[in-house]
C-alpha cells in the first residue's frame, strides 16, 4: 500500500530497508527529500554511490579507506610492530579519539560465530597472519568486544600468533570510569578485582 | 570529527541531514550502505534523484503526482463537484485508505501559521479558488487538522468561498472509534456531546 505515485512509493522503499527505519520514518525522510532543494537531493545521491564505489578496505590492515592504504598504515610516526586487532572500523575510530594509540590496527571485520556460520575464513586473520609473517610485528594488542565472540576470537588469534614469539595482550576489563559500582555485573566486578593494582 | 574517509564522513554527514536521524543512527546507516551489493546502492541513488524529478503537484489538486494530474483528478468515475480539501498529500493518502471518498482532493501544502510566518499566500487557496471558479464545484470538505492552525485555515477558506454559494462542510469531531471515554480530553468531549445524533 503507497502513496500511488511510483517514485514516491520506490523512495520509501528504499529507506525502509534501512535498518531501525520503520514505515512511518521512511514516509517522513521520503517527503523531507522531495522538500530538499533539487542541488541537495543530487548531491545526497552522488555521495551514497561516491562512498559505495570509493570506499575500499586498506591493502594492509582492512580499515575502511579511500586510498590504497589507510591513513594510520601510511603514517610513518606510528608504531608498527604493534597491532591492534579490532572487530570493526568504527572501533578503530573509538581508540583513534583517546589519542592513546600508537600503534597501527588490524580490523578484522566481524567475530568467529558459528551461530551465525562465522567462521575464522570470513575474517581477515589470513591477512593478519600475513603481515606478523613479514617479522616486524613484535605485539599484537587484543580489542575485541568484552563479550563471547569476541573472547573467542582473541583466544583462537593468541593460540594461532603466540607460537611465532609474538607478544599477545588484550584491554583491561574493569568497572567503566563515571559508572557506577553498584550497577556493574558481577563478571565486571570480579575482573575489577582481579586487574586491580596498586595506589 | 569523523572517520578520517572522506566519502564515509560526506555520507554520514548525509543521513545527519534527515529530520530524526543522529549521529549514531547516521553512522548505521552509512555503514548498511557500505555493505550493500553496489547495484543496490546505486539504485537506491537513481530513486532519490527521480523521485526528486519526476514528483511534482498535480496541475489541479496539488497533490504530489509523477503525471501532469494525479490519479484522482483523472478519474472521471469521481464526483468532481465535491473537494476535500487537506492540509498535506500524506492526508490524502489516510483518507483513501477509507475508501468512502468519492469526492477529488485540493491539498494545502500548510495551514496558516502567523507563528510561523505562513500566510494565506503561502498555501495553495489561489489554486482552490481558481477550480470553484469554474463553477463546477458544489461543496467543500474541509479536512484539515482538529488543531488550532487547521481550525483557522478552515474558517478562512470557508469566509472565502461561502459567498460563492458554495456549501462548506467539515469532518466530525468526537471521540475515537476504539478510544478510551476516560482518556478523552474535555474539548474532544464537548464536540462529541454537541454533535451526538439519533440512535
Amino acid at each position: 500500500m503507497g502513496y500511488n505515485v511510483k517514485p514516491l512509493d520506490r523512495l520509501i522503499e528504499q529507506f525502509e530497508r534501512l535498518p531501525g527505519i520503520g514505515k512511518k520514518s521512511a514516509q517522513r525522510l521520503a517527503f523531507y527529500v522531495l522538500n530538499m532543494p533539487e542541488e541537495n537531493a543530487k548531491q545526497f545521491a552522488r555521495d551514497i554511490v561516491d562512498a559505495k564505489t570509493n570506499i575500499r578496505r586498506c591493502s594492509v590492515c582492512c580499515n575502511l579507506t579511500d586510498g590504497e592504504t589507510c591513513s594510520v598504515c601510511s603514517d610513518p610516526s606510528r608504531d608498527h610492530s604493534t597491532i591492534c586487532v579490532v572487530e570493526s572500523p568504527k572501533d578503530v575510530f573509538a581508540l583513534e579519539r583517546t589519542r592513546e594509540i600508537n600503534a597501527v590496527y588490524h580490523v578484522l571485520h566481524g567475530v568467529i560465530s558459528p551461530m551465525d556460520g562465522i567462521t575464522p575464513d570470513d575474517l581477515t586473520i589470513k591477512q593478519l597472519l600475513a603481515r606478523i609473517g613479514t617479522g616486524e610485528v613484535k605485539e599484537l594488542i587484543m580489542a575485541t568486544n568484552p563479550d563471547a565472540e569476541g573472547e573467542v576470537t582473541s583466544m583462537y588469534i593468541s593460540k594461532l600468533t603466540k607460537p611465532l614469539g609474538i607478544k599477545v595482550t588484550r584491554l583491561a576489563y574493569g568497572i567503566p570510569v563515571g559508572g557506577d559500582l553498584e550497577f556493574a555485573d558481577e563478571v565486571t566486578l570480579m575482573r575489577a578485582i582481579d586487574g586491580r593494582s596498586e595506589i
